[in-house]
This record gives C-alpha cells, structure tokens and sequence, in this order.
C-alpha cells in the first residue's frame, strides 16, 4: 500500500491563530484518486524542525505533499530545510529549468529551487513549486496559499502521481447525498439492510449543520460504478423526499432549479431567521430571475403595516404562531406579486422564550396559489445562529417538498 | 523551554472530510498560558498508527495534548492504543478514581482509564479524559467533541498544566483590535514606527476576511501590561476611527452599542447584499430592540412600489448609482420610521456587469435625520458570496462612522 504524509508548514498555523485547511483538502483530493493519507502535521517556520519533520518523513513514505513556506519573506523556510536535508544547492529557476514559469530577475528569491528537482509551475502566482527524491520518497513542495496550491494540485501534482504510482493507487469510488428531515438514527433505520445488499459498499454520515450529507464509497476493485449507481438508486427510494440532492446541491440551489422548472418566483418574509433565507437564496448566481422581494419585519408594526397581519391576530395568538406565519406569507404573496412567500416567525433565543413557547419555537408560513398552509416546529441548540440555520433551512424545505408535489 | 506536542484522531479528519479544528484552538489557549507548540498532528483511528505517534511523541516532548478516540464505538481507539504503548491495564473508571464522574453501569466502556492515570471530569459528556506519564512526556487525552473538550481545557487542563509546568512557562501579553477601511500596507504604513517606539511588543497581522484583526504581545518578562497599554493606546491614535473595536467585537456588535447609546434605530433597502447586512445586525442578540424593519429588493418594480425609488431615477441612471442608493435608504427610512437607513445597490457577480459599471460595483446609501449621504466603491474578489460580505462590511461601516460623529 502507498504510504502518503502531508505536512503544512506555517507559524500562523502552529500558533494556532488559523487552521491548516490545506491538508485535509489535499487529503480529499489523494484519496479521490486512490491514495490515503496515514499522517498530516503541521510545524512552525524554522528549517531545523522542518528539516526534522522531512526526514522523518522519508523514512516512512512514499509520497509527501508539503505546502507553505516558498514565499519570500524570511518566514519562508522551505528552500533552506530542503537543502540543508537533502545536501543539494539552491539554484536559480531558469538554470534548474529552461522552462520554468518565473523570471529569477522579477522574484530573485522566489525563483530558487533545490538542484535536480522538477519544477511544477504556479500559474496563479510567482513561487513555483517543485519535486524531488529523498530516501526513496518523492516530496512535492507547494505554496501555502489556497488558491494558488489547488490550482497546481489539480493541473500538475494529482497527474504526476498518477503517472509515477499507477500500480500502487486505489481510486475510490464515491457518490453523495444531501439529506434533510431525517435524523441520523432515521437514516440509520431506513437504511438498515444496505450491508447486506451492498456489502462492498461504505455508507458514510457526516453532519454538516443542519444537513446530513451521506457518503457511498467503495474500492474501484470489488464494486462497479454501476453497482454503486444501483445503490445509490436504493437509497434513494428508501429515503424518498429527504432527498434535498443526489449532486451535492445546497436547498437553495435546488430552490433555484425547482422554481425555474416550474416558471415560478419566491418572495420572503422573516422575523426570527432575520434576512439568513433571503441571503442563503441570493447567495445562488441568477438568483434575481425567481426572488423579487423579501422583508425582515422585526416588530409588529411592520407586521401589521407592510404586511397586513390583523391586529386581532396578533392580539388573539401573539407573533409567534400558525396564524401569524400564514398571514405574513399571504401579505407578502400579494406585496411582491410572487408564485409562492414563505414567512418565519418563531424566538431563536438566547431571550425571550416563554413557557407555551419556548425558545427554539419557529412557525412556518407558505402562501401558494392554491392557498396556504403553515408548520411549528421546536427545535433548540442553546445558540442563537444555529437556531436561525435551522429554521431556515425547515422554512425552505417546506417550499421544497411543495415544489416537487 | 517545554516541548509541547498536539495530536487529533479520526478517519474524518485524515481521509480530509473535516478540518481539525480542536488542535489550533489548544495551540492559541497553550499559548496564551505560555507554551507553544512545536507540532501538531493528524492520524486516523487505528490503534497501532496512533500507538507510533506516542512513542514519538514521548521520546520528543514534555506535554503532549491528544484528542478524539474516546467514544464507545469500535472506530474509538485511543484507550487501546495507550495501554499497548504503556503496557497499562484498562480498568473502570470507579476502580481507578471513586470520584469520577462516570458510573461504569451506564457507559461501560467509556468509563475504562489506563490504570494510575488521573482521571479528568468531563461535566458535558459521557467519555472522561485522563492524563498519564509516558518516557517523562506528560500525555493529555480528551474526546475529541469540541464544546465537551474545550470546557475540559478550560476547567482542568490549563490548571494542571499551569500547576505542574509554572516554571517553565512564558505566558505572553495579548492585545487585539479589529481594523477596517484601511489594506495592511496601509495599517504598517501608519505604524511604521511601532517596533522603534516598543521594541518588545510584537505587532502581528491577521487577515479575517473581510477584517483585518491586529495583535500585539509581547513575553510577560520585559514587558509590563501598562506598557502593552500604552503601546495599544498609541495605535488605537495612529488607526483613528479605522478601528473597528479595541475589543474582538464585531461590526454588527459594535453599531449594537452604537445605536443603543444614541438611542437611534436602523433599517435596511438592500439589494445586491441579499439580506446580509439583516443577517448580521439580527446575528446579535437583542437587536429588535433597535432593528423594526428591512427588505430586499432585487427588482426595479420593487424598489419604486415599496421604497419609492423614481421611475426617471431608475431610468436616467439605472438600479446601481448612488441616487437610487439614496433614494432607496430614504425610502427605507420613511417606510420603517427609523432613525437611520442603509441601502445597497451593485454587481456581487459573477454576471451582470458592464464596461461603466464592472462586477464588484456597489453605491451604498445612508439616510439620517441631517439628510442622506452615499458612496460608490469598487472591489471584486472574483467570488459572489465574498463581494457580498464585503459590500455589508462596507454598508454597516459607513454607519458606524457616522454614529461616531
């Protein structure tokens, strides 16, 4: 089996001041293609533990992928370690590689590379990246910035390992789902025989708050992709409208393909998720063909006001509750001359909850061209945001399971 | 000086599901207490892989903090990893501390400890921590759910550690301030010269988008708290009203206080910010008490029918210039009967744009009792939802600065 490290070098990262998302997306991409990381480590900007953390590396690996460090700052240690560890000269890009991608002339220090490396260009910015041999594993040396290190990931490193380790990878195969109304243990139940139908196949939980996102893997070897693709259409079935996606789609991208489909637009009126509705479903591009409007109306004056809630409504039932939800989404329906309005109203906390409603109350509204309808739901993490993720996310499930009949 | 390593356990985290976000956050609470760490690392959840990196990690550190693997699921490895590595028995918690916290009955096996290992409560959940000695390094375990591990940090570890280690550790002086309307070559510009005035103060740079966040520490021996007053004062002078808060509170936080002291309120005409600007005002707690009202109009029918915005301003100068700006925050204004409103109006991308008015365009408008003020600012980020973010940044600091006369 192929014995993968990865390391992130940064004082930033050490001192703890921001996490190392490098690493696991490079993870990701590794075992995509068939090869899994068993170490990932991170050290701070001084070449003797870097140095340490390289050889130690070589001892045990086949491949390591290091990011971070090629700048040119005096921070950037990289270059130094990989010399003083390996014994070889820094040389200038151009004499390492007639066609490297930077000029030694416009970045003299970003432009040296260790002798006998092969360089791997950055097209996105001005450190290249390189590769070389110690102890019989390969290094590959990147730039710590996001960007610029994805970009050479995907274009140059994920293609050289493929190449230079063919017969040693295992690509996975994989499919995922994006799932909503169900809890774990729901999902669990419904899909208790899945091993014994699919036993090559990895059912995989992960929950990504409020969404469970469900994983199936399995080694390219033993498994098809059709069998996995039959799978998948199983799971799909017992799963039925939890479904939010089959692709990966967030609720407001599959908002966005639903209300197109079906010529209609959404408008919006929220108290308690306080704009989160409207900024998820206009964080969608081309958003504004299907959304004209949407209004956070804190107070019951613009309750009333801009949306026609009835005073005796508000008097009788409170903000908070079916009435109220149902009457902000009709008034908004007629406001913003939509298809369809959704409407929350409910107490995200941490005050203002009281006994028949506690905080973590949230009531839905609907208004439809066949009427309206509307939802309560208690749901209560003790954090304010979380609550307002999750109300919207009920809110725009409601108006989802409406738009697929 | 102690050596202090950190390591994580999980599948997700070295197969690069999740980032591991739990070492970063023991670095910087290491830190603060005076220790820093050398390295952090990630490995999966198999007993003999984990059981190699303790012994490195004895042969190397002093203090070593490990998370994750504590649970009661067959993937939970940890306690099998320690006692092979040690050579310790498991035994129950009850039998190794009459005073723990978990009763062996209702969590059997989250209740077996190494045996003369000191066990740690974990007042929020099932699966205790415990800390041994291993080759002379002291070894921390703790679950790896981040709420249950950082209370047990924070309750019992820090103690332990600032008891056992007080003479080795160099706690350092921390000031932060979160700065915005200036680049970072603007901000060291400005305080160029800081390291002259303070040489012992170390002035660090963090770039939390769309903020920059400014530290300043320094090693608790040569330099006092007033000194790192002082020298905070001279930059709080140097910035000016581009600090943000001299105190990690947010933009939105920060016009809380703002309006409450001033007794106003605000309301919001958004329209390329999509409900942003809403999302974050309403993200603070209590903020109905000075937020009644705002709306997101994406169309031009919208913005004439609810805002009042003119037909010819529309067509003279179209949905993005600062007099439909203004006119939308006017509108807003006297819709909400609020004391000030802000209003939106750009290109967030990726389509949309023209040659006059390119993605990344927004005019922001701003009305007030005095009278109505606007501005126009360019910046594209090649991201939607990044423009978005910082077009609000943007909106909420034109406020700010105007609550602060």
């Amino acid at each position: 089996m192929l014995k993968v490290e990865i390391a992130a070098t940064g004082n930033e990262l050490i001192k703890g001041q921001i996490a190392d998302a490098n690493s696991p997306w490079i993870a990701e991409q590794l075992r995509i293609i068939g090869a899994n990381a068993s170490r990932i480590h991170t050290v701070g900007d001084e070449a003797d533990a870097l140095g340490d953390l390289l050889r130690e590396i070589a001892s045990r690996a086949h491949l390591a992928l290091i990011t971070g460090g090629l700048g040119s700052t005096p921070d950037d240690v990289t270059l130094r370690a990989v010399a003083d560890c390996s014994g070889r000269r820094l040389v200038s890009n151009g004499e390492a590689n007639r066609s490297g991608s930077v000029s030694p002339r416009t970045a003299p220090k970003q432009a040296l590379v260790p002798e006998k490396s092969t360089l791997l260009p950055n097209p996105l910015g001005t450190a290249p990246g390189f590769c070389l041999s110690l102890n019989g594993c390969l290094f590959v040396f990147l730039p710590g910035v996001p960007r610029e290190m994805k970009q050479m990931v995907t274009d140059s490193v994920l293609p050289l390992i493929r190449d230079q380790f063919a017969d040693r990878l295992r690509p996975v195969l994989t499919q995922r789902l994006n799932v909503f109304g169900l809890t774990e243990s729901g999902i669990s139940q419904r899909l208790e025989e899945f091993p014994r139908l699919y036993p090559t196949i990895e059912l995989g939980f992960r929950f990504v708050f409020p969404r469970i996102h469900l994983s199936l893997s399995a080694d390219q070897a033993p498994t098809s992709p059709e069998e996995l693709d039959r799978s998948k259409r199983w799971v799909l079935k017992k799963l039925g409208k939890n479904v939010v996606s089959a692709a990966e789609e967030t609720m407001p991208e599959v908002l966005g393909y639903l209300l197109r489909e079906n010529g209609g637009s959404i408008s919006l009126a929220e108290s308690c998720t306080g704009g989160l509705i409207s900024r998820r479903i206009t964080g969608v591009a081309g958003s504004s063909d299907y959304f004209p409007l949407s209004a956070v109306t804190y107070s019951n004056r613009t309750k009333k006001e801009l949306l026609g809630v009835g005073e005796s409504t508000l008097q009788q039932h409170g903000a908070v509750h079916e009435k109220t939800a149902e009457e902000m989404a009709e008034g908004m329906r007629r406001l913003a001359e939509s298809t369809y309005a959704l409407s929350t109203t409910g107490i995200a906390g941490p005050g203002g909850g009281t006994p028949d409603k506690p905080v973590g109350t949230v009531c839905i509204g609907l208004a439809t061209p066949e009427g309206t309808e509307s939802r309560r739901v208690h749901w209560d993490s003790g954090d304010r945001r979380a609550n307002q993720s999750f109300f919207a996310e009920c809110a725009m499930d409601l108006l989802r399971r409406r738009l697929l009949g």
